[in-house]
């Protein structure tokens, strides 16, 4: 089969490798129908300490089933399915609780050894996926594929964010930075009770695209102005962080209210953080960090889906064959474009 | 002042009385702007046994505060403000505990002595509220008047059903009854989460505002067979009753699946209704009512309206001045128009 | 193997039949160690219509698994396990929802057809376990086996009762029924945050038990008086109704405070039931079923019986060899033991 | 009257001081029957630089009410009430929310102009407290003065903190730090679903207390150790800080499992404290301040103790006359109390 591999020195090609069978009873193989381009495969290329040359990228993807192990009960061949995009065994404490990745069989796809052991990813042709009854979902009759594509990463993170929030209908929520997950961390927060939803971005176009779909967009500089006007100057009651590391939570508890939320969905690496110690004591503040889950949301992301309530496509600016992969990498990268559809 | 008063024999007319003033320490008389007409005025004025004749009706109201006791704190002379339905002293344990309906000092407005003990409305110039720190809440700028009138009663009730129905995001809501109430319980579904909303209602005007507001609307005999279609043929998660009475109870038990919630907001009168005992019990059903409260959920209503997030004001049919009121009450009476606010 | 059988005209005999066996790769057989008699065994011999003649009894069961179909991935053979009392796919749409009772795989062990196809039960030296990753919980050290055989059934549906009613903490919480579903429902709810919780029972040897638990027992006669005087008159808070039948529901709604909520756990038949339809929209009641889910509720379960928050074994009057199994169906019949197990 | 007083240099004294009145419509005069003394006290005494001579000390007190302000209306002459340690003015934006603490008319008694606008303190035979209505409780019969005389601020502490970890039942729950607030912590949490409680504390008779009352006490060398062997190696699902500082938060943080809670009670005065970022974001943990609040929790605090499910006065070592509190300082200071009550 052919897919989109690492190349080395920050670089990806598109090749032929050998195609995935099942290697376990709960695995599945998948014919990938989309795939995304996502901006942690950028960052993966880019740092690639973690990932072998020739490896296969990816880890969002929607597809058809093509091959189905003995203990695969929940799906068919030919279901079409939306994957995680990371497994889990879907029966440890940890799962029964819905926390799965915190499982002991977390592999993320398309990642190297960046978050446990290796598994080979789907911007490719075929995905092998273990824990098929776990990792995979059927996307019903409704959900077209270049929606369902967004349901096992970027739509599940902003949704977990703004449920990991906890505010109440009507209240203010702040999200800073206007990528794919911030901007569909937007939308999930007016689908799910946000009054005024204000977003944080330098970017002109990507705040252009919020305000179109609901949000008041803002320049990073004038945030703490714009929040303090539509909340009588108490500040967002809650804040999600969507670009991660230390300007991700400063400038999220720079705006967050007393006794608000600060929800990070971006990525930390830094061994210790900001943290205001002796306002978020007096003011009574909450810091909470939470990675996405299909495996826990999907029935509530697919609902939010069907029904139009959420239309994550909003975001996708192209689709390109798998061949021109490497080129939307490239404008990707370049800020060119907001989030890449790869469609086979 | 001039008022919209009770004539007796289910007729309404306007007359001038004398002008409220302060009674308690705690009492405010608000000049009002926008006042509504509402079923249970109708309900009222039709089934008169507990309305003396000149009384004065009306409990939706929106006005500036002209006078206020030495015991208002939390308002001044001058400020608009929108009243509840209903008083209640804010201080008790039911008040404590959000459950302002169940407070010793509740009086309903404009309905004689069926909720209480009576107290005078404000289809009128002007309105004595008590408690007044409680009853009435500041309408901040970005509110109309006309939607503002909305949140002491429609919207109020529409949103403590959807609140007391606890459903997920995505999850499909059914609701029995276009009318006022009904339209503002699926806008508040849709602003709260809520994927499908599918409104149940014979006439055909009322299911076109529906869908017109992103609701699919049915005949009642086409009901179970739509929220069959749009939930995989299991039932609608939540489902609110908007009409009252068996009826109502009724058609709700039909349409929700198992495991799911019927709520109901409407009035019920019979010292018993229709509880299907066996089926509850085996499809672990749950039957909750509730009242409409205002004085609990008026920064979550005030956030939502403000934001945009729900416009009342597309259930408004028409808005008269006060001395066309009787005409305004016989118009919704035979149901030619959906809900009239008056203009002071 | 031995064990217990249906003998017709309300009688039980332990007699030898053959060995269950591993039929689908997703089953495990389990030894037995512990069963226990519940009600619903007195309930399925006594109305035996959906109860063929030697149909092996009992759903309450510990035990070490001896043998596991190749599907099942999370136990492992001489693993020690509790059973829920009927089974699930635990991957289906009501499973992930933590609603395996809904779920179309649903089998109850030991009571013919009376809730789904039959499936033999576990009194018995060996049962099969369909779904058994989902069925089956391990048994950690610190809960012994007589404590973990109430985990599946008996403690289960009292702590589904206690965490449906959703009380605060501090509250007045009355129990209607002293057998041993609401005896453990008195200890969940104490254990799960209630103030006082006051139990209504007419025999006086089971009002004892609870009042040396915790609890504040009274005769159904006085039972309001009591409600009344430690709730300063408002009723209980939350009620949970452990007897079932129009009788338990008329119970419950006669101790319940306004916006209080009834709860029932006991077993409905009837088609209707008894609804105060007038009061409960008055008093914004609500009333919710629901059914014990070891399934869903095991972490939790486990943690509290684990920690010695509740000790479900003081309901347990006495335990038997599986010979003497009939004697303990009559005495437990004629009231004259509250719950047996059977050790094996 | 009497008071205990700050004396400079780190001392206090008992003095007389001119009687406190009426100075607004809502003050209620409270005529004290007993007061504590907490940490507080003995920071504030010991950093003295918000603190005047001649201040009068203490905020935790239960007692009489001598006089009231036309505007109290809830409570009346002779009422039993205990005190909230800070006011509130009950109708603001934030009261309205619970979160009386961020409320514009915050005053802290006793603590000099540490917390806001100075407010003397109820270490004295009358205080004076604004905004009576809210700020005061009444004490029902069935709660003795020296078990109520937790309920203001100690014991609502402890409850705050367990509320806002929102751990489910049978978790396991560590706290640090074995002071009274740490010991009714642990007392809150087990009476509100904890399975295991875990105190972390060096000082071994504090240690023993917890352990006299349902936890399970550890040094902090041994502390995760023992979390490891009650939690099968994952850690606490939720962790207490009731010691403040950076070694609080340290403390806890290594405690904590993956995607669990810290919420910190202790107080923080670092501009910046210890935030393990890459962890948290990997670990998905949440961290959440809280400070105790009588005047939102008063209701569930009161059924917990009345109803005996939380006895606060375990943690009092002794009661003092007024006369005798500088004593009582001294032995707190040095260890030899861990809670001294002052009884008038």
């Amino acid at each position: 089969m052919r897919a989109v591999l690492f190349a080395g020195d920050g670089e990806v090609r598109v090749d032929a490798v050998s195609d995935p069978g099942i290697e376990d009873a709960t695995d599945a193989v998948v014919r990938v129908r989309r795939a995304a381009i996502c901006g942690t495969d950028l960052h993966a290329v880019a740092h690639s300490a973690q990932l072998p040359r020739g490896f296969v990228l990816g880890h969002e993807f929607v597809g058809e089933i093509v091959d189905a192990g003995s203990g695969v009960l929940g799906h068919r061949i030919g279901d079409m399915v939306v994957g995680a995009d990371y497994t889990a065994c879907g029966n440890c404490w940890w799962c029964r609780r819905g926390d799965h990745w915190e499982c002991a069989e977390r592999r993320f796809f398309g990642t190297g050894s960046a978050f446990g052991p290796p598994l080979a990813g789907a911007q490719a042709e075929l995905v092998r996926v273990p824990y098929a009854d776990t990792v995979l979902r059927a996307v019903p009759d409704g959900i077209g594929l270049d929606a369902a594509v967004f349901l096992g990463d970027t739509l599940a993170t902003g949704y977990a964010a703004v449920r990991r929030a906890g505010f109440r209908p009507g209240d203010t929520v702040a999200v800073v930075g206007g990528g794919p997950v911030g901007q569909l961390t937007s939308l999930a927060a007016q689908a799910c009770g946000a009054g005024v939803v204000v977003l944080v971005e330098p970017v002109e176009t990507r705040r252009a695209l919020a305000a179109a779909q609901g949000a008041l967009g803002t320049d990073p500089d004038d945030a703490r102005a714009l929040v303090d006007l539509v909340t009588d100057g108490r500040g967002a009651d809650a804040v999600v962080d969507a670009i991660g590391g230390p300007r991700g939570l400063e400038t999220a508890f720079g705006l967050v209210r007393r006794r608000g939320a600060v929800v990070s969905v971006g990525v930390h690496t830094d061994a210790t953080g900001p943290l205001p110690a002796a306002r978020a004591f007096a003011d009574e503040l909450s810091l909470r960090f939470v990675i996405g889950n299909l495996m826990r949301d999907a029935d509530e992301l697919i609902g939010l889906v069907r029904s139009g309530a959420i239309d994550p496509t909003v975001v996708a600016t192209e689709s390109v064959p798998l061949d021109d992969a490497p080129n939307a990498y490239r404008r990707m990268a370049e800020r060119r474009t907001l989030k890449s559809l790869i469609a086979l």
